[in-house]
Order: structure tokens, then sequence, then C-alpha cells
């Protein structure tokens, strides 16, 4: 499967707000405001709601993580092929909440590619970022860790660092994805990260914890269309 | 919740025979077992199969782990809350292929209590079969990581494992609701693993991978009232 | 090797302060303030410092951690018998600083009981410390970690952990050597953990950052007289 | 400090053989077979011998590891400026018996600099050994661990893994030092290594293992000239 571009990726992260039934129904105003605008939103659940929300919305399902493992003695992990069968179609590597080790990075891209599932990995800063993009994911997102959470969006607050991840993985790869992310709330924080020349944006709390996600998830994706 | 003992707890770990659709039809089939036999058997399904498992039988489903974090900022991680709303009772804590931290252990224990979820901690050995006790979690079980998946039953290869787990235990809590697990794979392995004292085991491979879970699973429940 | 009660256990951490010739120099400071006040003060170095400090003081010296690995292809990790080799007479283990699963707590104790070490184990909570105690090291040692290096004594500010922790660790083994650390830094500090019940403290910065580390170690000692 | 290539590292993992007095003798081996050969010969004893060894050889001596930390509370962690200060000239960071998270071999990376410590980054196979390149240490270090203390050279059983790590590690920087390892034991492991384009070899058993480390040395330093 391939996403369109630009896309939004929204992360439901372990927040109250998006388990169980909020997280469905979170996944559903995703859903709406996709068709609403036409831009691709990727929903990313709790790996728990993932199959009712996979078999509920139309929209693409992300896994927040897989393990890298081979089926069979790995109590308490998450396969590849389960999250797949699941419904997902992608999953989040290595983000700044669940660290891989250097070599497992590699392998759980790899698990990936081998169960049809989109890799989007992330990275903290610009040189991680060229390492993700020398291991050849789909996606590479830069996410600033001390930024996640915070309200204070890395397209105006560190452009730097989005602009330097560009120019540095484009050195390795020159067709590699790239997405940011964090502290991301307004519009204007995501017109700002497509102008620098992502190709899309990874949300959480901004829409999480939004009163209206719909609106604000509207509101995201007429910005990406400027 | 209270489970009734004996109690047989089949461990889905992540095998493709129990993933999925074939993972829902393991859960049909311990539930019959669990009817016709009078017996408690409690499934443990992976994480994004558990919701559909839980809404279709009605025995008790564990999950396989949760983490030591609170609701927020836990990308990947598995939130005591999602489990218990998305149909678990109880969980497995520490098995031998997803350990924690000592402090962890303590933790995990003090989150499930909170959230009405029965907690199975596992341990290796006698002596941290005690030290587990000693957090006061509602069942500790034993198992040897060495006979895990072997085919070769702890209750008679290495007996002894257990019944000095069941004397330090008691050390420890008089009243402490013991198992032992680790390559149970026969109803004799079962009925012995009784007699020694437990008030029940955890099996996994044994069942998942046998040509028909069902007569294994009503095998195995008779075993425990001889 | 035995250690004679009370104990002073002076954890050098990576303080600049208490690296390589600073380290020697506290180390030698801690020797004197043991001398003249016939009290055991234990100093616990960095790993690349010990073999110095235990060749040039004469009271004991421990490690701050042991791997539970076996001698062999264990790049980067830490030997019992390395230590043992350069002199270390214990070890400390399960710092909350350098934490470890609960089955390698049980294995450490085991490795360091087959290499003459004296165990030192540390727990954060009084229920940690009595699982820590069935496992049956040397020392049991509590220290909330929201207290370490803050300046606030756990034995003032917190002192039903401490005796907390004597209750649970007691019942289950009786005989444990008990110590307590985190905010020491009076002699006040120390006098009140002696009186609480334990048989004495460990301490980092208050003595490692002190403008005179040989006065504070003296009046710590003094106060364990009390 | 600059390392002269060709250049062969010996890495002294943790065996008995190599701890101690009896690593000081290993040390001492290695320089007078550097001496004499004229070839540089880097050892990389453990931590705890790691300052009396540098005191006493010559040649370059590097840490097995360092951890992603700053000077303060890491009580059993390695830290750079200690490392240095023991007389390290260089580390050995994500060897596969010690491995990192990604974000940390970065850190890493920048802390081995900030200190004056040559970085080599192991990597298990090509395309990690090009994501390592892109963080710029000074040496990266491709290792195949299926062959780690085989006795079956990488150079000789699989030399596509070294030339494969070349030509992906030169996209990334042409100018990268690149040496390999895993089972090299023999002269002609050495030879057939530098043929295919690497600046040196990492070694282990086949030398601390070896009867006579001295002469093993000495013949793999004769190998680099040919």
């Amino acid at each position: 499967m391939n996403l369109q571009f630009p896309t939004i990726i929204v992360n439901f992260k372990t927040y109250l707000e998006s388990t169980g039934r909020k997280g469905l129904d979170l996944a559903k105003q995703a859903e709406r405001a996709s068709k609403e605008t036409g831009i691709c939103i990727v929903v990313v659940p709790q790996f728990v709601d993932l199959m009712k929300i996979a078999e509920t919305v139309e929209i693409p399902v992300f896994a927040q993580h897989i393990d890298p493992i081979k089926p069979g003695n790995c109590t308490g992990h998450i396969l590849a092929e389960s999250v797949k069968d699941a419904g997902a179609v992608g999953t989040l590597i290595n983000h700044s909440e669940r660290q891989l080790k250097l070599s497992d990075v590699d392998s759980v891209i790899a698990l990936a590619h081998e169960n049809g599932l989109i890799s989007c990995v992330c990275a903290n800063n610009p040189s991680v970022s060229a390492a993700v993009a020398a291991m050849r994911p789909d996606i590479t997102s830069v996410e600033p860790p001390e930024l996640i959470g915070s309200g204070i969006s890395v397209s105006i607050a560190k452009p730097e660092i989005v602009t330097d991840t560009i120019k540095l993985v484009r050195k390795v790869d020159p067709k590699m994805t790239i997405l940011c992310g964090a502290g991301i709330s307004t519009a204007e924080d995501v017109a700002i990260a497509l102008k620098l020349g992502t190709c899309g944006v990874l949300v959480a709390s901004g829409v999480v914890k939004a009163k209206n996600p719909y609106s604000v998830l509207c509101s995201f994706a007429e910005a990406t269309k400027k």
C-alpha cells in the first residue's frame, strides 16, 4: 500500500482521551476530516484498539511499534504479522518514547517490508535522521524530543532541525519521504512544516487533547494545501 | 474479579497458530473445554487480538504484559487502563520472555491492582518466586526458562523447583496462589503439578500447537480433578 | 570478608569530584576518617578508578555494579571475577541508577557470593526491599529515588519508609543487615537513620561534593556511635 | 590523537585470559608485537584493568564502551571523562555484545569527540554500517555477530559483507575509515580483510585465547603489510 502525500499522522499514544471507545470516536473524526478535505490522515491507535478501529474506518491505520521478533516464543511482544493481520497498513518505528537499538531499527524496517507494512522511522535530530535514511525505510520523521508534547512547534521554534534533516537525508537518499513532528498544534505550524520541505507531519496531543479534534484536523489538512 | 481454582492459563505467545482468526478460534475451543469440564481456563492472547476475543468468549482473558506507565506520552507501550477497557480481567507480569526490572514488577503489580486486573507474576526459580511473593501479587507462577517450549514438563523433570517454590513462597506469604509452567504437554504433567501443591498451570505450545487444542485442554482440565 | 557495622558506604557515582586523581584523594580522606573514628567506611569508586584505589587504601572498596554474566563474550560488561581481582570486596547491586531485571538481581547475588564479594542490594521502597531480602543478599539497602541527590534525608523526611522496610524485611529474614540512603547530608541524618534501626547508611553527593569530605565523614562516623 | 593505519584492534572482552595480571601481560605482548612490526596495535581491556594497562604500555588503549551520560548521578555507568582520565585514547561503541539505542550511538559519538576519544562504532551488516557512517564517527567497523567467536573469518566466509559495507559507507562518507571483524584467527584472514579494502581488523578470541598471543599478533601485523 502507498500513502498519498501530504499526510497527517495522528499518534494516539497512551492518552485516556484516545483509549477504547474514545479512540474509536477519534478515529472516526479523523476519517471524516480526511474525506472532507481530501487529505490523507493516518491514525495510530494503541495495540488493543487497533483491530476494531481498522475494521471501522477506511483511512490508513498504523501500529505505534513492532518488535524485532519472529513468530513464536515472544510473550508480551508485538509481532509484525499480528499487526498486519489486525488491519494495520504501516507502523511507527523508533518513536522517541519507544526507542530501539540501532541494529533492531534495521531489523524492524526489514520485518515491516516483508509484511507489507509502511515503515515510518522516527529520529531525534538531523544526523540520526540521516542514519535512519541509510537503512531505507519508507518514511523518515524527525522529532526533537524536547518539543514533544510542548505545544511549541518544531517547524516554528527549530526550523533548522527540519531543514538540516532534509539536507542530510537527501544526501543519503534523494527520494526519501520526510515528515516532522513535535509540538505541532496550529494550522500555521503545519503549513510551515510543509513549506520547509516536508511531506507532512506527526501530531499527537495537539489533536488528541483538542476539544474538537475533527475541526483541528480539518484546519491541519487545509493548511497542507497552501 | 476472582478466578476459580484450579486454573489452566493458556499463553498464546506470538505463535502464528494463535494470531488473528486462529487466535479467536483457539479461544473458543478453550471456552468450550472450560464449559464442558467446569474447570477455569484463562486465555492470554496477543494485544491486538485481545479485544475481539474478550468480546467473543465468556472465559477470563488476560493480557501478556502491561508496562509500568501512567496514561500519556508512552507511544508503543501497554497501558493497564487500555487492557482493562478492552476486556482483560488480569495480566501476566514478568514472563521470562518479557522480564521487568525489579522495581517495575512492584509498580506493575500496583497498577494491576488499581485497575482491577488480576496479577499473575512469573518467576524463574524458587528464590525469585519468594521475592515475587513479597510484593503481593494475586498469583505467583514459577517457570524455569530452560524448560519453556521444551515439551519436558517442569512437574516431572524438576519437581523440586515446584516444591521448593511452594516452601519458600509459603514462608513469605502462606496464602499465596502458586502456579507452575514450562514444558507442560500431557494430562499427567498437569496432574502431577497439582499433586505437588500448585493451584494450576501455565501452558503454551502444548496447547497452541496441538492438532486438537480442545481435546488437549479437556484432558488437562480433567487431570486437575484427580 | 565481613564488614564491621555500623557502616558508612560512600558511593562515588560518576561525579567529576570523584573521578581519577580526585577519586583517589577522596578515598584517602575516607580512609583517614575511618581510622580516626574507628568506624567502617566503604568507598565505591568508578570502575576505571577501582584498582588503583583498592591498591592504595586499606578500607573496603566496593564496585558500583556487576553484570549477570560469565567470563567470555561480554564486551563492555562488568565481570565479577575482574572486579574481585582488582581488589573489590563487595558490590552494589540494583542501585536505582543501575537497575536490573528481577531474575538478574538473583543471578548477580549468586555471582557475588561465588566470587567472595559482599552483596549490597538496593531497593526503592519497603515491598521491594522485602523482595530483595527474599533473595538472600548480604545487605539490603532502601533508597527512595525521589530523595536521591536531594539533600533531604530519607531518615528525616520519610522515616516510615525506613521503619516499614525494617518491618517487612525482618518478616522475610530476621537477620538481614539493613541500610538506608538518599539525601543524607548531616550527622543528624545519620544518627536518626541508625536510631530507626538500620546498620548504616549509603551516602554520595553529601560527601563527594562537600568542601571537606574528611570532616563530613568524621561527623557521620561519630554520629553512628550515638 | 590519530591512529596510524593499518590497525589491529584487540578486544579483551571479559575473558579470564585477559583479566587482571593476565590482561596486563597480554597488553605488553601486544606492545612488543607493535614495536617489532611497526604496525599499530590497539588494546581494549576491561574497565577495571584499563588504567594500569594505559600506565604501563605505550600503544593506544581503548575502552570497550562508554555510556550516553553526563557527569553526576549515574552509578554503575561508564563516563567518557573517567575513561579518558584513566588513559584511554578511544572507545568501541555499539559492539554487538553491548548495543545501544540508535540515538544513543549518536550521543556517544559526540561525547567521545568532546572528550578527545577516537570513536570506533561497530555495526552488524552493510546497511547498519552506512547508518553508522551517517553519524560521523572516526571509524566504522562491520562485524556480523553470527561469526563472532566462531573462528570462521568474515573476510573469508562472507567477503561480500565487507565489500558491500565499503560500498554503502563510501556513498555516505567517501573518507570513512572502515575496519572489519568476527572470526579472524589467521594471518591470511587479516591479509584478505585488508585486500577487500579495509584499514584493519578487530580481533578477540583469536588472540586472547592463543597459546602465544605475541607471535599471533606479529603474524597478523606482518599480514597487513602484504
